[in-house]
This record gives structure tokens, C-alpha cells and sequence, in this order.
């Protein structure tokens, strides 16, 4: 288990030296990154990728030597700021609120090729896609090394619900689960989703929901009131001796198939053992093939990806047989015997205070949508 | 892929000489195992056990190669059959209606160490218990060897739907499914059966629906009035393009856990790539710890089973969150918010030609098992 949150006298001693440190002023996304290294949450990484890792994770989907990662965990600078840092330099990880996170000690310069990023880990180049726009916005030279972290990224939202993969690993323990089940979302749960993570729940001894809470793009439904609606359901609609709720703190890369390997392999971390997939993961706009995010496992050995993905197709209640199903399950070919509702109509459902059906979402979780949507800029 | 079924020129010789040998009729449960045999449902069995593999299934759930099996497969025959039999002989074993069906090479003659099986294998020496009573009405001697089979045991029930492990393998190539999940059922399917296998297909590509229909015991529901249920909910609730039904034709010996793990081996065998184990699979009375069955798999690495088993709990319709659930995924613990009715209620309903709450079951489902009841000694 990764643990680079520096403790006690060595973190005395870590301190004092940043304060006499070059010091780089991180984004949201770098500080979710760090926060995701200084845990374990990306374990093995212990700091920022260098060039072996970064060339095999965008040509190869593996690190240097060879496990399954698809995504780069990469530190960007300008190249005017890249200029003024050598090699076996230690440099200091600021936020943009001026804490000092983590201390780098830089391994390796090297370029930062930005297009081929983009291609190949996110099948376009488009500066239309979020993932690719927050690529070329980041600067044009890498810094790899390992990072020594002085404090976890300051949050004052969902404290009771941050909990490291140690944490999370000892209270399955606790619980005495064996089989624990990841569901990642970045959305509100509706009963589509609420039904996929019961399915894998039947077969697993117990359900973490590990919504997103990092960075998303902003017409993204916001953590704060997707959260209401998940301790909402965990209130009334899930098992509490079965459920546990807490935070992903990742950002969203919007990399569909690539993302999902690494949110099943950071879930791994957490100590899943089985991860959900669902119908276009982590995709945006038509970027990715509905199903490109289950197919992409096919690439990996299961007994290297260490977690088994459960795949889900898109699901709905069934008017024929009076449940929750999906197009594999439902015995009806007839959309009028389906109950399916495009993003589009609930959205505009929910911003003229329209409650919609009780079979698409629970009416207390409408509610919530509802209620957040009369705030501007709130666009669910 | 074990077949033992003579062909061509072989079964020709064979006929011819099978006329010479000397005849030992074997009941439906014999008759079971010679089929299950010879079409390879017990693969990688050729034969009856010889006494090292008798010894290691009853003590070590293993066969003599350290393979997983859990249920001796043996021939056994009177002490004055056994007397008029040699090692290296030849006898040809025939069906209570005088079908020729195979030629036993025999290669060993062993006593039958009744007690010691019941207690190891049905976990029980009570002749009431089912598996227990066929075991000791069987002979105390066992034969064993490889077998020829001249003819698989005539059926003229469910023709359409016998299908060998390699013809239901290339049914599942033919449809492109990878992932496929077996349900063995020796029951109607109510709708706690039709969740779980649902809920099952979810996370695969494929359906088998597998119901037992070889020997049961008399209370069981028969095969003829189960199947009519099984087409039914085939037609109307379960999708065609994803669900198969067949027949498996192997007896039940109500070995609880250890029949759990019979059943798994052989769905392998079918081509399936999960199997169901719901609660107290393959048992009977209260023998068995509901969980038994679930526990037992782990006595075997996941890699020697080859199959993946998914557990299910007791499921019921939740009144609370509307929809089907299990004792894991319900919200509630108000037995006022289940629908759930014992055996001994449904009977009663279905014996006064009442139909159950259509939670519980399909009202057509209902409807078949009404009509079966008006027939005398159909005690469902």
C-alpha cells in the first residue's frame, strides 16, 4: 500500500525545507492527483510519471514494468518555469490558495507531446472534448519524480466521507466482507443506476458508492447536490448494513475505456473486488462507443487487473414484466413497454419543477434535482 | 470433451457382442448417470469410480488426479450380481425396460461403504433423508470401469430441449456469448428464481435455463407440469435472444453443498461460464445450512473450478423500494414490507385453486401449477 503523506518529524523537517523551496502553483486536477498518490489511490505511482511510464501508458495502456495503466498521472509546467528547475531539484507543489501539498523531487524534464496524448489516450485530438481541453491547457513540459506530501488538499465538503483506501480496506475488514462491489458515478442516482449496483450487490457481500468528487466539467451535476441525493437513498433506499458511501477524490478525465481501467484499478485500491461498468463510462458527447469501456478489459488478464469488472447495459423499468431491466434482460423488444428518459427530458422535466416518473427516479431524489435547479447556473 | 457414445462400425461390434454378455438392469438413477456419462455432463469421468477415486471424492472431495468432485459416480450391485462377475469382464448394463444401453469393461470390484458415504457425502446416516434412503437401497458391491454406450436412455419427453455439452457449447459459440450463467432448478420459477437469474444475465452475455429432470423425489414438483412453466415465462417474461432452456437429465441426490458443487462441474462441462448457487441449493429438509452450498466453493481455488459461482441470498419483492430484493439489498427489515410466501402457504393457495399475489409469482405460472393440482398424487 502507497502511503506518501509524510508524518511526525520527517514531516517537521519536510516543512522546513519547503519553505526555502521553489515553489509551483497547482490546478484542482494536480491537487486531486496528488491527493490520489499521497493515499494510495494510484497505487504503485509514488509521484508523477516519467518518460519509460508516460511513452508505455500512452502507447501500451501499461506502466514500465508492465502493470495495467491506461491513463498518464503527469505534472506540467510552463517551459519558462521548467527552465528555472534541473534534475535532482526539489521543488514545492503549492495550491492555488497558496497551502504547500508536497514537495517533488524532479527525476526527469521531458516534453510534454500533447496531440499524440490526446489520440491516443483519448481517441481525439478535438479541443471540444473536457479531457483533451484541460490537456492543452496544461503546460508543455512534464516533471516526473517521486512527491513527499506535507498535507492532504484542504476540503471543508464531505469530510465524514473521505476515507483513505486504508481506511476503506479496514472497515470492509471490520464488516467482514470479502466481496465488495465499486460503483462509480459522477451523476445523481436514479433508478437505472440504483438497480445495476443492487444486481451486483446480489452477488457480492457489499456495495461501496464512491461518487467522484474532484474536478468535473461544468455542466456536470455539482458533488454538493448529488450528494444529498445519495445520503438521500442511502437514507432510505439502500440496505445500511450493506452500503457504504464515500468520496472518490479524483478529478474527471473524460476518457471513457482509458478511465475506466483506472477507476477499476483505483478501486482496486480502495479494496474492491469487483468494479461496475456500465454503458459508455466516463465517456462524453459521442467520444466512445457505447460498450468501448467493457471491451477494453479484453486487453488485460483478469488475474493482472486484480478486480472483476461487472458489465451493465443500459437499464429501465420493464412495463411487461413490472421491473427494473435492461436491454438484455427485458423480455419486451417494444420502446412503449420501456420507461426511458433522455438526459434532455429531465433536465427540462426537472427546470419546470416536474416530478418525473417514480419507475425513472425516486420522487425525494426529483426533488432534490428540482430544488437545485432553481439556483442559476445549476444546469443538471 | 469426454463422449462415450459407440458410433459407426464401433457401436455395431459392440451391439453384436453386448447380446453375449451378461445383463445387469440398473434403475433411472443408473440410467441418469450412464446418459450424463456418455454425453460428458461428468466430464472428465469415462466411467463408474474405481475405488481411489471413491476414496478421495468421499474423504477429499477430489478425484483420484486432485481434480474437485464431491459425489461418488458409482455402479453398485447385489453381493450375488457382484459373485457371478470378474475383474476384465464384460457386462452390458441394461434399462428397466430391457434397452441395452452400455458395455462396463469391468476393472475393479469394491465393497460399498454405505454409512461412510452417507455421512461424508449427505452429511446425514438418516434413511430419511432422500439421498441417504436411494444410497442404502442400492447394492453393496460397486463396479467400476469405463463404459461403451451403445444408446443414450429413451425419452419421449422434452426431446426439443436434450441438448449435449457440445451441442449446447456451439449453440453459445453460435450466438457469440462468452459469459454464460447456468440456473439449475428443480422448481417452478417464481419470481424470486426469474430476479436471480436476471439479475445473473445482467453481468453476461447469456442465459441457460437448466431445470434437473432426471429422478426427483415424489413430492417434487414434476418435470412435465415445470416445463409448461418454464416455456410460459420463456415466451413472456425472459428475452428471447439472451435465455436458453434445456434439460439437464442428471437424478437429484439432495447432497446439499456438495451437489452445489456437482451441479457447478457439470454446467462447466455445458459450456457455461457462472453458475447460480442460490440458498440451501440441492437441498433438503434441514440438512443443510442455508449458506452451506455458498461456503463449500471456497474449499476449491476459483482457477481449478473453472467456473465462477455467484450467490444469491432469499429474495422477495420489497414493498419499500418497490421492486424485487434480497435479505442483502433491501432497505428494510419490516417483514410487513416483504412479500414472501413459505412453500407450505403457496401449496395451500395453489391447492385451493387461489392465485398468489403476482409479487410472488407470475399469475400464468399460477395458473399451470392450479391445473397440475387438480391431477391426484401431484403434491406441488
Amino acid at each position: 500500500m502507497i502511503d506518501r503523506l509524510a508524518k511526525g518529524s520527517d514531516r517537521e523537517n519536510l516543512l522546513e525545507k519547503a519553505s526555502k523551496l521553489l515553489e509551483i502553483k497547482v490546478n484542482e486536477r494536480v491537487e486531486a492527483d496528488i491527493e490520489m498518490i499521497a493515499i494510495g489511490g494510484f497505487s504503485p505511482l509514488e509521484g508523477f510519471m516519467g518518460q519509460s511510464d508516460y511513452v508505455q501508458v500512452v502507447d501500451h495502456k501499461r506502466l514500465a514494468n508492465g502493470l495495467p495503466w491506461t491513463i498518464p498521472i503527469t505534472l506540467a509546467v510552463s517551459t519558462e518555469t521548467a527552465a528555472r528547475i534541473k534534475v535532482d531539484d526539489q521543488v514545492v507543489l503549492s495550491s492555488e490558495n497558496g497551502d504547500r501539498l508536497a514537495i517533488l523531487t524532479v527525476a526527469e524534464k521531458f516534453q510534454h507531446d500533447k496531440v499524440r496524448e490526446a489520440q491516443l489516450v483519448y481517441g481525439t485530438d478535438e479541443e471540444a472534448h473536457p479531457g483533451v481541453k484541460a490537456l492543452y491547457d496544461a503546460g508543455d513540459v512534464l516533471l516526473a519524480g517521486p512527491i513527499d506530501v506535507l498535507q492532504l488538499p484542504h476540503h471543508d465538503d464531505f469530510v465524514d466521507y473521505r476515507k483513505t483506501p486504508a481506511e476503506m480496506r479496514a472497515l470492509f475488514r471490520e464488516k467482514g466482507w470479502r466481496r465488495i462491489v465499486g460503483f462509480q458515478t459522477r451523476n445523481p442516482i436514479h433508478r437505472a443506476h440504483e438497480y445495476i449496483t443492487k444486481c451486483a450487490l446480489e452477488i457480492t457481500d457489499g456495495l461501496l458508492i464512491h461518487p467522484l468528487v474532484g474536478a468535473t466539467k461544468s455542466d456536470d451535476v455539482p458533488a454538493s447536490v448529488r450528494m444529498k441525493c445519495y445520503q438521500l437513498l442511502m437514507e432510505n433506499y439502500y440496505p445500511k448494513d450493506r452500503t457504504v458511501l464515500a468520496v472518490f477524490p479524483a478529478a474527471m478525465r473524460y476518457a471513457g475505456p482509458r478511465e475506466a481501467i483506472l477507476h477499476a484499478i483505483a478501486r482496486k485500491n480502495f479494496g474492491c473486488t469487483h468494479f461496475i461498468v456500465g454503458r459508455d463510462h466516463a465517456g462524453v458527447g459521442k467520444y466512445y462507443g457505447t460498450f468501448d469501456a467493457h471491451y477494453i478489459f479484453d486487453e488485460f488478464e483478469p488475474s493482472e487487473m486484480e478486480i472483476t469488472p461487472l458489465f451493465f447495459d443500459h437499464t429501465f423499468y420493464c412495463k411487461r414484466s413490472r421491473g427494473m431491466a435492461s436491454f438484455k434482460t427485458s423480455p419486451s423488444n417494444d420502446p412503449e413497454e420501456r420507461i426511458i428518459l433522455s438526459g434532455t427530458a429531465v433536465r427540462e422535466m426537472l427546470s419546470k419543477g416536474q416530478i418525473p416518473p417514480e419507475e425513472f427516479t425516486r420522487p425525494e431524489v426529483a426533488k432534490i434535482l428540482i430544488e437545485a435547479f432553481k439556483i442559476p447556473n445549476y444546469a443538471i
